[in-house]
Parts: structure tokens; C-alpha cells; sequence
């Protein structure tokens, strides 16, 4: 593994400071709270009530920071309510669990999963999603599944966030919303599989599938593009073609095993669709939308190959958007079809991703271009909108 | 079989007169020739020339009226041309082969082919789809590969319709546009196999290919929406919901094996997708669009159950018109797809389709609601456009 990527220095495999459980107690740390829409975080002391029955509490030791949470924070999420502890990207180590509680326990090192797996209702049995319906509704509304809040601050109940709220120094999440993980892999990358990798990695290699020898393109060179290509490359497939508006990607691009990059503002007299088709012979096999951009979804979508080509959803689009294209596209064998989380099951398969990384096969460490601690978690979403930013890696501990 | 359908009485097995082979020869015969959009069909004696290297001249007996070919004569269709000799659900005996034909040979019982398969391309042998590419450059201008028209009339050639003109008493067609049946079907009721019967069918048991148990939810009791209907039975689909705003159309979806009936005009406080979703505890894990309607492609897309329903869009839409749903839709896992034929590879699998008709298990004689001989064509379109006519079968012998 590196010991550079971009301006940072990554530590190996940080070995955690032991810790005490504190059954049943209520525990003070500090956390970075959204009181309020389009406001910065603040970083406040916060209580942190013990987990009931089939709930766990984790220490996080590192969290990444998304867009997601951005996209929350800064109000335009018509679902998004405050206060609440924001975070989805993180790991740590079980502290505490409630009544019931049998897949973790305290000591293991662990990956929060805002997409739970309870291996018992109708879409955890149905062999055809990892949307798990279990806590759907709770979850949604930013609370534990009993309807109640875990955290406290200045004596109002914050709300918890996508089921995991990892901005905080202790979380307390649901026993179907966490995974152990092998504990020789460092939890400053191990947090990031919890979310824009993951999603990634498995949009290509669970939810597309792609065989090898097949054509892909990738719309958008952020984490997520990034392991899309990285998927397709364990694929085989044949050529990856990234597309980003941004010419800095096209070395991360490379870096990661795509074989082209095109920038569609740099096309002359052709769009982007056309250029796609015109290198792949006929339009690609698959196609990835990693941008959240409903014209760059259709440009996707319309990109495929006649017959079979199938272009994948991953990107999360503003409120109120719609994507559109003629029924033709379809009735002439294009696929249009999304994912979340990549279609991984995070309780039956992390363990999986996380030996890759362990083995060399899946980059992590090459993402963290930035690292900052709590105190400065503001910093890192300024970072996130700048281009040179892949994942900027927040340090819990002080 | 019933003797009697709708207010039609069915002939059992025509047996068609003995036929000479003319090869070489010009035909002169008469056909139903659209010599401008917007115009009635008018009936003409024009010559067919002999087929060339690879074509095959047909004795049409029997002929379907679609909805393609109304569309495409009312003037819509932005790549209808003209004068031009529509129809493509067609049934005949080969009269004469080109050079180079081993496919057919003259006297077979045949079924022309819209949607061809010449086993050498690069979708024929992809195993992903049934659009074969090699003839729709030419087919889609509305000659024969070569470039040029076998049809004239008054001194001019008329164009070639979706490879297959079969409003003639004899016609053209390149040897991948048609496959050779079982000569005791028939052919006053294999000639609906050549598009409704089969699109439907085949949508059901290749596109969709339902699980048995499966809820479907099908727009649009024509042709094609009972032809699915048909289909999602032999698949031991659990429900098999209708919709339609026709209610004589109710009697029609049960005859052939629905389930449920739900006349969206009708419903109270309730929308159709919320009806379905009620009606399946969540959605439908199979969607058909049988409307060419994008408002109905919507809902049979946002019906779908969460994590897995696809919606099969068939119907074909007027032109320009697109398609939207919000991305969240194909995010949380629902599939938008679509099909032409059925996704049947018409000269692999239509034996098979006949057979299941010979051995009563494929309804096709219940379709037919309506006869009429070529002189009478007009009327045919007008029957269609009424909503108690399935399919009016033209008879081409005089």
C-alpha cells in the first residue's frame, strides 16, 4: 500500500487506545450537531443514552464525510429535519449492547451500515435486494426503532441520521444497522467502505454484474466513479470509460485501472452520447450515473448498446427532479435501473470487501486525500466541494 | 377450440387452394396500397417482381390489422413514407425463393417476420436480444437490402412496410424475415403470430420471464396486454391484475386467465399505482405496458414493488413523446425495460409458439373478432379502432 496519496500521509493500521465499556450509562462526548438547516456544524458535548434491547452503542474512531451529509445539512433535502448528528461513513468499536444483541459484541471492530440487513423480512428473503424494510420507516423519521431518540444536548433530543449518525464520538445504532469487520484492518479506511465505495464496487460488480469483455462508461470520477472503475476492473471488463467534466480526473482515472477518459465539455461537433457510441461500436454494455444529474443520467442511459445495454442509477438527484428519454430507448432492449449502497448486503457480505482491501485487491488508502479532526469538521465539507477532494477522513478521537 | 368468438364464427384449418410456383416471373396481383398519410388504404393491381439472392416471394392468405399499421398510415409516424404497402402480421406459402435460400423452400407454410434474425450478427449472437441488425438499415427505409423496391404500381415502386407488406396477395421478403410453420396450423390464425400475440407472450415468458407466484399488473387488454395475460398463466404468476378503462374489457381479461380487473376510471380517492401497490402488499414484481400511453408507462413503473418490480414497457408512443419518473424510482430498485416481439427470436422460436397454440395452450383463435376480405380493408381499421374488436383477420384470396 502507499504511504502517500495525494497530500496525505496515512498512519497503517492505527491501533485503537483501549476502551472501557460503560454498561447501562449514559455517556458524555462530543459530537458535531446540525442545529439547523444551512448553518456549519457545531461541536458540542453530548449525551449519549445506553442501547437498549437489540441496539448497540459504538465508539467511532473515524468517520468519512459525503455529500450526502451535505446534501442534508444544506437544507434541500425536503426530508431532512434538525437537530440532528449527521455522519454514515464510519467505524469503530462496539462499546455497549442491549438485550438480545448476538451478531456483535464489545470489542469488535465494526462498520456502521445505513443500509441494515435483518436476514427476515420480505426483501431481506427475497435473494433480489439489500433493501432491508425492517426499520425503514423509523429510520426515515431519524429515530431508533422504538420511536425514541438516543442522543441529548442542552436538553433537547437530537435526531439520528440514514440509522448510523457517525459525527459523533459514541452512536447508538440498531443490531441489523452494524457488521464486524476483521480487526487487522485499519478503521481510518475501513469507514470509508461504509458508504462511497461500497456503493461503487458493487454497483459494478452485484447490481450490474458485468462480464467480461464488456464496455463500460462511468459518469463522474468521485469515490463512487472511482469504484465503479475499480469494480469493473475485478470484472475484466473490457474497455472503462470515465467521464468527468473536471481534467484532474483523468489521472485518478488512470490510477484506477480506466482505460479511457473523456470530457465531454472538450468534445467537438458530437455529444457525449455519440462519443460513447462511436468507441464502443454501437454504445456501451453498461453505464454508471455517479454525478446525481438527471441530463447526465439520460446521456447514460442513451449511451447503451441497443439490444442489452443497461445504464445504472447511483447518484442521488435534487428534490423534484425527474429523468426522462423517449419509451424507444427501452422498447429497443436499453435497461434503466438503479442501486443503493451498490445492492451489498452489508451484514452478509462487508466482511468480503474488507478482505479484498486486505489482499490488495480493492484500493481504500488511494481515496483519503484529506484528514482533519472533529474540532475541524467543517473544514472537511469545505474540502469535499473542491475538486482535488476525494475523501476527506474525520479523526473522532481528540 | 370454440367454434365461435365474438360475433365471428372460425373456420377450422383452411386448407389453402393449390398454388403454382412463378419463378421468375413478375406477379401481378391486388393489394391494399397506402398512397398517402391520412388516406383510406386503396386497392390495387400491382405487380411483384421475383425474389432475388437471399428473398423469398409469399403467397399471403392471411393478414392482422395492427395498430402499427394505422399509426403509420394516419401520417404520425415521423419515418412513415410513401406510396407504401403496409402489414405485418402476415401467414402464407413460400411461392418462389431467391438464390442462395435454404431457410425456406416453396409450398412451406409460413409466417412473415418483422423482426428478423439472420444468426450472424452481433445481436443474433449476443443471447441478450432479439433485434437483429443485419437488414434494419434497409428495412427501416422500406426496401429490401439491396436498396431497391420489389413492388410497382402505375408505373412506380412502392415501398416495403417493417420488411414484410403483407396488405398483398403476394410479397417480398429478405429469407431472415420468415420462418417456415407446421403446416397443419391454421394460417387464418398463425398470421397473429406474426406480431400482437406474440409481443404479448413473449414479454411475459422471455423479457419478464415471471417467477411462478409472481403478482403482474398489465395496462391495456388489446391484443397484446391479454397475449401477456396469456403468458404470465403459463408462468403460474399469482395475481394477474388487469387495467384497463374499458369495463367490457373485464369479461376479456378473465376469459384468458386474469385474475383481477381494475378500471382506473372508477377507483375513489385512490390512484391507480396506489391501488396496485394495495392490491400486492407493496407493488407488483411485474409491470406491462400494453398502451403506448407514457402517463400509464409512469404508473406501471412506479406500481412495481421496491427492490425488484420491473416494468416492461411494449406499447409504442406517439412520436416526441418522452417518458419521466424520478431517479429515487430506479434507485430503490425497480427496473424500466422494454421489448419489441416479445423478445422472441422469431425463425428459433416460433415453431414453438405454434405449437403451444396446437396443443391448446396459446389462445389464438379468441382474438379474432372480426373477419373481412381484402376489398373490405378500410373497414378492418375502422373495427379496430372500436373497443369490442381484438383482431379482424383480412382474408387475401378473392
Amino acid at each position: 500500500m502507499a504511504d502517500t496519496v495525494g497530500k496525505v500521509r496515512l498512519s497503517h493500521s492505527p491501533i485503537p487506545d483501549s476502551f472501557t465499556p460503560r454498561n447501562g450509562v449514559t455517556i458524555t462526548c462530543k459530537a458535531a450537531v446540525a442545529w439547523e438547516a444551512g448553518k456549519e456544524l457545531s461541536l458540542e458535548d453530548i449525551e449519549v443514552l445506553p442501547p437498549r434491547a437489540h441496539e448497540v452503542r459504538i465508539q467511532i474512531y473515524y468517520t468519512g464525510v459525503c455529500h450526502t451529509d451535505a446534501y442534508t445539512l444544506s437544507g434541500k433535502d425536503p426530508e431532512g429535519a434538525f437537530p440532528i448528528v449527521l455522519g454514515h461513513e464510519g467505524a469503530g468499536i462496539v462499546e455497549s449492547v442491549g438485550e438480545g444483541v448476538t451478531n456483535v459484541k464489545p470489542g469488535d471492530h465494526v462498520v456502521a451500515l445505513y443500509t441494515p440487513e435483518c436476514k427476515e423480512c420480505k426483501f431481506c428473503k427475497s435473494g433480489k435486494t439489500n433493501l432491508c424494510g425492517k426499520i425503514r420507516a423509523t429510520q426515515g423519521k431519524g429515530v431508533m426503532p422504538d420511536g425514541t431518540s438516543r442522543f441529548r444536548c442542552k436538553g433537547q433530543d437530537l435526531l439520528h441520521f440514514m440509522g448510523t449518525s457517525t459525527f459523533s464520538q459514541y452512536t447508538v445504532v440498531a443490531d441489523i444497522s452494524v457488521v464486524a469487520v476483521q480487526p487487522d484492518a485499519p478503521m481510518d479506511r475501513t469507514c470509508l467502505l461504509g458508504c462511497g465505495i461500497t456503493t461503487g464496487y458493487g454497483a459494478a460488480r452485484i447490481t450490474a454484474n458485468c462480464e467480461e469483455g464488456s464496455n463500460v462508461a462511468i459518469f463522474g470520477a468521485g469515490c463512487v466513479g472511482l469504484s465503479v472503475v475499480q469494480g469493473a476492473v475485478m470484472q475484466k471488463a473490457g474497455k472503462i470509460i470515465v467521464v468527468d467534466v473536471n481534467p484532474t480526473k483523468e489521472e485518478w482515472a488512470k490510477k484506477f485501472g480506466a482505460t479511457d477518459f473523456v470530457n465531454p465539455t472538450k468534445l467537438e461537433g458530437q455529444t457525449i452520447v455519440e462519443k460513447l457510441i462511436e468507441m464502443t461500436d454501437g454504445g456501451c454494455d453498461y453505464t454508471f450515473d455517479c454525478t446525481g444529474n438527471v441530463g447526465v443520467m439520460r446521456a447514460a442511459l442513451e449511451a447503451c448498446h441497443k439490444g442489452w445495454g443497461q445504464s445504472i442509477v447511483i447518484g442521488v438527484a435534487a428534490a423534484g427532479q425527474e429523468i426522462s428519454t423517449r419509451p424507444f430507448q427501452l422498447v429497443t432492449g436499453r435497461v434503466w435501473k438503479g442501486c443503493a449502497f451498490g445492492g451489498v448486503k452489508g451484514r452478509s457480505q462487508m466482511e468480503g470487501l474488507v478482505s479484498d482491501y486486505l489482499n490488495g485487491k480493492l484500493k481504500v488508502d488511494e481515496f483519503i486525500t484529506h484528514r482533519e479532526p472533529l474540532a475541524n469538521i467543517n473544514t472537511a465539507f469545505e474540502q469535499m466541494k473542491a475538486g482535488d477532494c476525494i475523501r476527506c477522513v474525520v479523526t473522532m478521537k481528540e
